[in-house]
């Protein structure tokens, strides 16, 4: 499977031009993030893999609980008559749903479905816990594994079972619940681009694209490296339809009784495959150094043994100076050669890495050498707690400038029927006028397989016409075919 | 349900002598550490109670980290027939078992368990990924749910669906493979004494109480209010069972093949149950400041409005003062008296309350209460930042000082079978002489209600006679009625 000579990359990835589904099989599978598991579907997330989840945890979880929110736990099991209380979302669940029923080696009297989404034993709750305007608003969310049966799977991206959060706000009033949709929208979209290096389009799902059982979904889209859009993270008002469906009532400052207002919101471990498709390259992963688990690599270069106790040495050095502000690795592993281990850091997408060999040492400097652009430099040693530092700052920006470059110049604007399905059969993202018609949407997916991934927030009004009816539009939407 | 007025407590709690098992729920409900979940056997972890779940996590991961593991996650649905591969596993562990036989609308060809534990599914794994004693050891861990079909459910002691983490680790030789389940349990008790403050008896389970599918179980036993046992974590050398029973080889360094050796080990939101039982009192819960959600209650007192603006603005500069350190909360509602807020922080078992009054501020002090003795007194506010800390560590040592001397007082060591029944009887722990046959053991169960709950590390050999039988003893066991 591999020569560890160092004469060539230890790990062969399928070229990312001829079959980008392969190079993203290959990049997950080899830079170990994950593996496939013996249940269909499903798929195991291994060291390096977790631990950059962990690292999306931490500061999500960060976010969530500077903006007022609390973390609860709700079962994974919910009863199946639960779902059918709210039309739209047991048409939109049932169909996926894992179900149980058998337990402790007896039938069950009702079976119970594996959460696919908690909105209904969460609002179950929530009636016995809101009684008065004085119990409002709840700001929950919730870190769990949910279970959708899924026909095509891909790792991180479609897993039968997959790791998010999920929150679940309820309030008083209906500009509250919106403004919370908007708000964790708004934590989403930073996330992605501060954290992420990934810019962004937000807006609003159309109808037909909506969460079964919300008024309004939020969305931001992200394009990956085949141009394609992937659905990065959704937030939705849910009005009061789960406050109807479960009978939620409060009494009002002016005793009146009246329906609570609610909120969801999600993003899930799909992020971990956003990471590899919105930044990888022919290499392998390339990580946000926000995000990544290891940030610099420290691979100590000798040829004679009298040069390898000093390297080391200064390479164990070098970590124990860093390691106070950064996630830092020296890979001082005998057998390998530093060729071999460049090709594999860089397969595992570390951000920076530096080079000591005994010309460095006699320089009293490192070589270093960034992941996103490959430029290589060097850093005096003494310099290195402040340099390392910018360093990283640099590739965190540079990852962000270069997807939104890629963006930029695979995005249009076009009225032209042929342009547009140009455009989209070479991928890329296209504004375009629509009349607003749920029909309209289906026939252009079909003709085009793209779908509206989102009616962008803060677009121009501009009147024109539907790229496919020529009817009368308000405004443009993007289209784009999406993972 | 309450009056407000303070005057009396707001809460009614069952007397914690009279009743002990409607004390538990009590104080779990009215804390709100958790609540009854609409599916059977099932909770909800709310709020407080997940925030102090957090914190175990936090420390726990911490070491389990600093002890060389890392996570990751497999799935949640595991194939009825792994089960079937380990023959004490599936005897122990099938009975139990939630089953999910269809998913996507369709029957299942082979219908999937709810992990009760992932043994099975983590050894096919380490089947793909060991190959050389290089791959080893791994030393994996993962943070996950689990659902055990259980007849009698308690909160979070015994409930459907818990939440917990499993160590499962994988290694060349069996001297390591049984010195990390031994490592993992001191870790266990250091976590058990260091931060819940909670006193742990460590030893080895007789083979009658062993984990299905391990050589040996470790455990540590930690008593409760009502003098009961409650095992509070366990570790198991696995020996070679789960490697054979998933054909696990790797090759060693002189080039054979050998089976790989097994340890695995948990703890869980059980232990949120043994804190409230192992510390809680009349007034309700009593936490150890190193995992209490909330350290310290500020509380501020006021009669006229005048005083009103002064007492709350120095209430919010001691949080502000506090909170780079401590975990602060200044209960400003205005709608409460003091009384009613001190019954309620003593029964949500904050550690330390701060008041603060006109006559306080007048003295440029501060007066404090412990949820641990009730003792008062006052600090001068210009030596919070050094004093709280203080009188933080004199909560956590006076809650395991207590405890220890608890659990003393209701330890006896006893050669006489009346004395041995009447200990056990009223409650608490006995040392006692066992002939080492789980025929006696169980006979020892029926006549007392009690289980050898360990073989104590480090005990004296000491010839002896069975308790129950006469026969010869090389030492004692320890024998409680355990949750």
């Amino acid at each position: 499977m591999s020569t560890q000579d160092g004469s060539r990359p230890m790990q062969f990835i399928a070229n990312r031009d001829e079959d980008y589904a392969q190079w993203y099989v290959d990049v997950v599978l080899k830079s170990k993030l994950a593996d496939y598991a013996p249940v269909g579907g499903c798929m195991v997330i291994r060291p390096y893999g977790y631990a950059l989840w962990e690292n999306m945890v931490a500061a999500l979880d960060g976010m969530f609980k500077e903006t007022g929110h609390e973390n609860m736990y709700f079962p994974l099991m919910i009863p199946e008559s639960f779902l059918k209380k709210e039309a739209e979302h047991v048409e939109g669940f049932a169909p996926e749903c894992a179900v149980v029923t058998h337990g402790g080696g007896k039938k069950l009297e009702e079976p119970l479905v594996i959460r696919p989404t908690s909105e209904t034993v969460i609002w179950s709750m929530y009636k016995k816990w809101i009684h008065s305007y004085r119990d409002l608003p709840i700001l929950g969310n919730q870190w769990a594994n949910v279970v959708r049966w899924e026909m095509r799977t891909r790792l991180f991206l479609r897993t039968t079972e997959f790791l998010w959060q999920e929150g679940h706000t309820a309030h008083a009033t209906e500009r509250e619940a919106d403004e919370e949709a908007l708000r964790m929208l708004e934590v989403y979209r930073r996330f992605a681009e501060d954290y992420m290096a990934l810019p962004v389009v937000c807006g609003e799902k159309t109808e037909r694209e909506r969460f079964a059982g919300a008024v309004r979904t939020y969305c931001i889209e992200a394009m990956m490296g085949d141009r394609r859009a992937l659905q990065a993270g959704t937030s939705h008002f849910l009005g009061q339809n789960f406050a109807k469906a479960f009978d939620v009532t409060f009494q009002n400052e002016s005793g009146e009784h009246e329906y609570v207002w609610g909120s969801s919101w999600g993003v899930s471990t799909r992020l971990v495959g956003a990471l590899v498709m919105g930044h990888g390259d022919e290499k392998g992963l390339a990580l946000p150094p926000r995000l990544a688990p290891i940030q610099v690599v420290v691979v100590p270069i000798y040829r004679k043994d009298e040069e390898k106790a000093r390297v080391l040495e200064v390479a164990h050095q070098i970590h124990a100076r860093l390691a106070k502000n950064v996630r830092v690795h020296v890979d001082d592993r005998d057998q390998l050669k530093p060729g071999f281990k460049f090709n594999e850091w860089e397969l595992c997408g570390v951000p920076l890495r530096l080079e000591l060999g005994p010309r460095d040492l006699e320089n009293g400097q490192v070589t270093f050498a960034r992941r996103d652009t490959g430029d290589k430099g060097t850093v005096p040693l003494d310099a290195l707690e402040s340099e390392v530092p910018t360093l990283l700052d640099m590739v965190q920006t540079g990852l962000f400038d270069r997807a939104l470059e890629f963006r930029e110049n695979n995005t249009c604007t076009t009225d032209s029927w042929t342009e547009f399905r140009e455009q989209l059969e070479a991928g890329g993202f296209v504004y375009a006028h629509w009349n607003g018609s749920g029909e309209t949407e289906a026939r252009i997916q079909e003709e085009t397989k793209a779908t509206i991934r989102c009616i962008p927030f803060g677009r121009q009004p501009e009147a024109g016409k539907c790229i496919l009816t020529g009817e009368p539009s308000e405004g443009r939407v993007l289209f784009a075919r999406a993972y």
